[in-house]
């Protein structure tokens, strides 16, 4: 009888030129039943990938292919490290061919067709393969995921602030659903390795600004999912700002503990919610994460602060962008989903200093 | 007659081997009007300044000397750019020999010595002193301050935070005051150039984190202040968090519109409030300050953001922490004090890149 | 009459949207004899120039408009802050109405045109116009700058290498010309504002390496100055690097003493040479010059160290990139040119920290 | 029979409050042979070491203790991640114990006695146990260590000199040993975790600069090595410099070729020197390597350049300061002594970005 240690996953990933590629080979280059199958780069056509990310040197001998060339449809699973909009179209060809899909950008991140048509500028191609697809936050969504074909692997940001949230929501009233404030800050890495000049080093280094304030794509996909977790419409201000580092990503959320659970033991309450995650750290009470304790791991860590004993509850969450917030998740997603542990290939220890 | 632009200004630094204190050095080294006549160090007694400071060879050749052997008392001015607790030591001697006094730690912040206490953890040695200086917050404090004879300078944060505030509070009830949000990021200077371990490069670099959520000296500063500006007990969440840039300074401000003041133009208040200062630049509404748009200048740059057109409304402050959180506003106290024109001395360009 | 004082300048500024373009604006914008009269910008037109770089709010009005509105010809002196090959196809027009120009980007830098051409890959469009140019470091060509109509202004690498060996070429043989080595180092600001991905923060953040170290431009324009100063055919290495700061340039030049020159007092020789140079800074023989001592600053700084005191001098040279790499050297050769004192406008002290 | 498998080695670590001690915990709890027993801190008696080092939470579970409770004797290996002068004290008590030793500072890494006590300025403890010590560079010693009770680890330079350098020295003359400089550029990591001015990040951020270019200590230590490879008198110019990024080292070797080895295939030299070395990667000719290629490796990545085919070598060597140049290292020499392949737990591949 095999086991989970001896299955073969054939892994094909488009794009992978970006940040969130070069972080899923390094993943997958070192996960026991992940055998790197194809990567698709039309313009980078034939060359190999450790020649554009020499941390790979050694380590992965794939080249790039066009999407003609790639032999992805003899894949087990596709990663899509692409802009939003690639996905949904190559969705049902895959899914024909038995190959189940995770993708990393937009395109099954949101449930309904018309919001994600507002925020994205572009007709969704596949509502049917949408509506059949998985929100991919394991610790949220861990049943429909082990079974999905598709996955939307959430954003960046709404990992740390769903996880953060959760479990306040869905149970007995505990918090004010409808003043609920995420001020949040990234590191450059989460505006890709596009050339633009707002990425440059000169422009964001020693530097720190808001961005986004009226309206961010992760605004929608955060209160679909608050939503349906409370039950409710929830009302929702999201501030991102972007912090002079590579890698990292802090939520510092705001919300207000209602009278009757003021005497709620809100810390016992998240050790319970997440004592079998592996990849969620509930910190002691009143302890202040800092993003590198998580640097290169898929751990999310939270942890609770209530200023004088008051009815502001703070909820601090710290993830790597990277990581838990892209490409590791994907990679959890892809475990779950194979019925290997969660945890396969994903349990380093996060990099500090 | 003389004018102003002859003025000299006799004027000593207490400490000033450290970052305000350089800042001061170097802002006072381009006054017109300063002449730089006494520097203090116990430690560094004997030591040119440039030697320590190598940006201001050329410019500054005054050597630090022990207080003892430093003419403080034949100066027109003393700034003290010390820990807490030493101008107030050093005040009532000063006062007697006809000295002002700018005192840039929490010596004179706090008009309530119970408070001063409680968060210094040392008794305030002049209580009769602090009761006669002026809250340096010129902006908002301007004809104290010019017939004052000690200046207790702000706080880096509250100087964000109350400029932000100003406009909304102490007219008619425009926000509920009962419940202010500032979630403030500051440059890892800020921390001074103490030796410890968490301001080291390889502990603040490519990190993020929240610190001095529990309490931080600063909030009772900013408390005392909103709460004699508004009239009432104001109540404010304050969330500091470190960024790993040297300079500036962000306050992101969430306030809750009351009902009543739905159809205010705030951009249009704001803008009044601070049309005749050269130090606050309202922006466009809806713009994105980025703290290097001051680094270096004494400018604190305010944005105003209204999500959907909402009832929050959120307010973006950016200052260097080391000028107008500092030195900058400390020179410009004394512009002040000695009837010179606010902005001498302090009209340089920022610096971008 | 007329004193330096009083005298204004009309300055019309060709591109302007680089970093360059901005630190040019902020020098001329407090530069006390400077009248900014028109900056071009094809792609801009229309755009204030302070709604680009924020720094510039309240200080600088100006807008950007098409060369062809832009009243460039009425102008006394243009400076192009634009790429190689902009300069020299409008070079024939302003000089025809009176105006002065100052390129700084590589088209009047090389007199040797094949030698140009070799490099830039494009034919000189003026060769008469470059004869009569002026290679713009001040220190070492004030005569002819002071009566050019056109100076090429140095490139940044150059100006720190030029100025460390100067004292060392052209008299008596002190060193040996055939082996010279200049490791230089530079922050990111110095490949410019253009989106490219090796200058995404997340390229160049954490990380350094060298980089031109088979062929750089300014190896010819090093080599073809340190010839005409040496008498000689010089042999230079030069191996520049990228540094993760915004600002800065640091050379670290090795030499090897000639037998004869053993003896000689190398930091009185230094010193000599630059007694009467406002923007040289001769530091304490064995001193470490740090880049952040001149950043801002239209400084360069020099350091001697000869290990065991044996036959290799090192010498350490710092510099602003931005400033006396590039802008403020401008403004400096500007200064030359209309007969004001050298250090208008360009006495401000370095930020630290 | 017990394969290399499932040996375990109980491990203790002396001090482990700095940067090679929180990166030799990251390396041996993802080690599948090393088993973490002891770290002693005297200072931090009954901390868990997770509470240090938030990244080991859920990794390490042990907890600092004074030395005279932790049971080092009882370990197999100890590693010494203290200063200079620790581990020569206690290196008997723990021989006699049959504990074997690994010394990450200085004291046994010069056989010289005299020459370390004039560097290190302290008497050594232990002439005879230093006698029978290996230098812990496995690529160069690798038969030594492999037996030897006693290591001393390489400092980080001389382990990116020496292994840039190895491969032209020994046989043939092909390189003038007379005069070799390395240029060497560190990040701050470098200095440790020691509360010093000079480590701040408000002094190292956003600034450049060299030192110890008197005299650093990690000069007698390659200049020995060096010695006893070339079997002559090698004349070594060393210049590190301190690079504003936390990890990571670079070395810029310049070399001339002697006229008789201008034919010679330096790249297939040191492609066949290192062709079976697991950690030394030989990128091709004219590569340029980045120090983020090899951030968290244990990996050297070296490039040759040869500019415009004349008689300068120039070698360029990238290693990330903590691995290779330290805790990775060290890890490294374990494998060796305890027969264990080398690569063992070392085979993570770099973070990048």
């Amino acid at each position: 009888m095999a086991t989970g240690n001896s299955q073969r996953i054939k892994v094909g990933i488009v794009g992978g030129t970006g940040y969130t590629g070069v972080e899923l080979l390094r993943i997958l280059a070192q996960h026991p039943n992940a055998e790197l199958t194809a990567i698709t780069s039309r313009k980078e056509d034939g060359l190999a990938v450790a020649d554009m990310f020499p941390n790979l040197r050694g380590h992965v001998t794939l080249a790039f292919s066009t999407p003609e060339k790639a032999p992805l449809t003899g894949c087990d699973v596709v990663f899509f490290a692409t802009p939003h909009g690639v996905a949904m179209n190559q969705a049902k060809e895959l899914l024909a061919a038995n190959v189940r899909l995770i993708d990393l950008a937009a395109d099954f991140r949101l449930q309904d067709v018309a919001v994600f048509e507002k925020w994205y500028k572009v007709a969704h191609e596949c509502p049917d393969i949408l509506a059949e697809s998985a929100y991919g936050l394991v610790e949220l969504n861990r049943k429909a995921i082990a079974k999905a074909r598709v996955v939307g692997n959430p954003g960046c940001y709404p990992t740390t602030i769903l996880l953060g949230l959760a479990p306040l929501l869905g149970g007995a009233p505990l918090i004010d659903t409808s003043d609920i404030i995420s001020d949040s800050k990234s590191g450059v890495s989460g505006a890709g390795r596009k050339a633009e000049v707002g990425s440059l080093f000169s422009e964001a280094s020693d530097n720190f600004k808001a961005y986004g304030v009226a309206g961010h794509r992760h605004h929608p996909e955060i209160k679909a999912q608050l939503d349906q977790m409370a039950g409710t419409d929830v009302g929702l201000t999201f501030v991102p700002h972007l912090v002079p580092m590579v890698r990292g990503m802090l939520s510092t959320i705001y919300v207000k503990i209602l009278p009757e659970a003021r005497g709620v033991d809100f810390q016992a309450l998240f050790e319970t919610r997440y004592a079998n995650e592996p990849f969620v750290d509930v910190m002691p009470f009143g302890s202040l994460p800092e993003t590198r304790s998580v640097r290169a791991a898929n751990t999310v860590r939270i942890a609770l602060q209530r200023p004088g004993n008051g009815d502001r509850l703070i909820i601090l969450v710290v993830q790597d962008n990277l990581v838990k917030g892209a490409a590791g998740q994907a990679v959890q997603n892809m475990n779950l989903m194979f019925g290997l542990p969660e945890t396969t290939g994903l349990n380093q220890v996060a990099i500090l200093p």
